[in-house]
């Protein structure tokens, strides 16, 4: 298995459905936290988050037949846009199974980009009760979120063009829900650097992934009272055994510093970001000695805020 | 006289104080508006608006003598900032008269650029006769917030940027305030241009310009009910003399217009833009068929918005 390998050509393979996004940088951000700070826009993706890579990728894997048949996924928000609107870029159903505490806006979005809402309890075991319901009935291929390798070789794909415009970057800071992205971002910095550090960003209310590292096996949030919606699921066991290996560290914040920390991006960058992604410039504001004239990527996750519940 | 001469000039002279910011595209806008739209970033530009680049044109142009006594305006907010955070650059002082009603987060951001800040009563007439006693008590160098030649020529490297870009362009819609940045944009098309519309964009609260072309004189706002608080002022001698020969026609939208065009923009593109900026969509969406299948660049004028007082 040469994963290097395989993230070029996942790269290659979604390339033409997804975006390249910009990296940002602030002058003012980087006087506050003094660092050099590189934020990787996938607030700007298409429908607005990472989540769209490793959609793509899943999809484009299928076989004739199971494409026929479409997919379907469990999902608190982004991935399910992701995975409707890559379904429907390619004429294959994509059927969605979502909590029904979700924000608006996400549920909203899911069925603009054609995908087939089934709602259920907000529990991770009422989620996939009713996908494999869907499963059995419609014939329809399930994908993971993020417990899934393609998907996670999918995401992968904004840490190689991060570390392709930033070669030299000590540190990339990864906001962890699942760990699909700070998985995939870990293969791609042992894979495209040579000295580069990631580090996962989790709020204190939903540290799953911190707990995980400490007890060396997966915990779950007993709670998920937490701004941070993108970051309230648990890991999975291929995403835990990768962040045990290739991740140094989880670092934890407050609500309170994640909603600071977002509030000076909007200001201070004028771009929308998720709460989840603020977790990484939080990271950093918080932990400024270690971070202290480092160059250090920041992973926005995306951007898809209710606009009508802000923090501000 | 050479316009085209004296736009180059300015632009290479204030070019390492401000960004060349940059020019977005969004598939979903262009598909509802039915037209290819390029959004020239200036909520990018340094301080967060266009107003830097007539702002330090005009300061680069001080004699030495009339550094030392520094600059006077006065400004509902944005050129307050700018000519605060050039002086601030070039070690000047800057003294600043707003009106008692802008917005807190643009009091704040003058304060934090170093800005001396003197509050007077939101009508011209106060802000124009506080601003001359500080000239007479300190001897600054009053610049204009628009109606001043430096300072459009300096507005007019953003029209200047995006014709660079895409020099294509069949109009450039540019919001109308005082005219400082309609007018700047209007001489970059005659400049570097072969067949550039250049059309203003206006809140029918605020719809002075409008009237004024259609009077052929001057005329004033009797109220200023409108969300784009950038857009309150009336225009200048200056302004209005460019505006008249060179821009086609002032199209005006409704505050809810401009509101659907904001959350367009935050929604889907990601970006923060003050409600001024979004009457440039709101134009387009109104008069589709004007525009249909044309390419038409947007000035977006600016990103600073009081994140407490949102529309949405």
């Amino acid at each position: 298995m040469n994963i290097k390998q395989d993230i070029i050509e996942s790269a290659e393979r979604i390339a033409s459905y997804t975006h390249n996004t910009p990296v940002l940088t602030s002058q003012v951000i980087n006087q506050i936290a003094g660092a050099d700070l590189f934020f990787k826009c996938e607030n700007f993706q298409k429908m607005g988050a990472f989540k769209m890579r490793g959609a793509t990728n899943a999809i484009l894997q299928l076989s004739n037949v199971q494409k026929q048949k479409g997919v379907v996924t469990h999902s608190s928000g982004n991935f399910a846009q992701a995975l409707a609107l890559a379904a429907k870029s390619l004429g294959i159903k994509a059927y969605i199974v979502m909590p029904s505490n979700a924000p608006e806006v996400k549920k909203k979005a899911v069925k603009g980009y054609g995908g087939i809402i089934t709602e259920c309890m907000p529990t991770l075991e009422a989620r996939e009760r009713t996908a494999q319901q869907i499963q059995q009935e419609k014939g329809a291929t399930f994908v993971h979120p993020f417990n899934d390798f393609n998907v996670i070789l999918g995401n992968a794909s904004a840490g190689k063009e991060l570390l392709e415009t930033h070669p030299d970057l000590d540190y990339i800071i990864v906001p962890v829900g699942g760990g699909g992205l700070v998985s995939g971002t870990a293969l791609s910095a042992l894979s495209f650097s040579e000295n580069c550090t990631v580090i996962g960003a989790e709020p204190f209310e939903v540290d799953d992934a911190y707990r995980s590292l400490e007890a060396g096996e997966i915990v779950h949030n007993t709670t998920t009272n937490t701004i941070a919606d993108g970051l309230k699921t648990s890991l999975g066991d291929i995403t835990f055994n990768i962040i045990k290996n290739h991740v140094q560290e989880i670092i934890r914040v407050t609500e309170e510093e994640i909603i600071d920390a977002m509030r000076l991006i909007w200001e201070r960058m004028k771009i929308i970001v998720e709460p989840s992604s603020a977790t990484a410039l939080a990271v950093v504001l918080k932990s400024k000695s270690q971070f202290a004239n480092k160059k250090v990527g920041l992973l926005i996750s995306g951007g898809n805020v209710d606009l009508k519940k802000l923090p501000f």
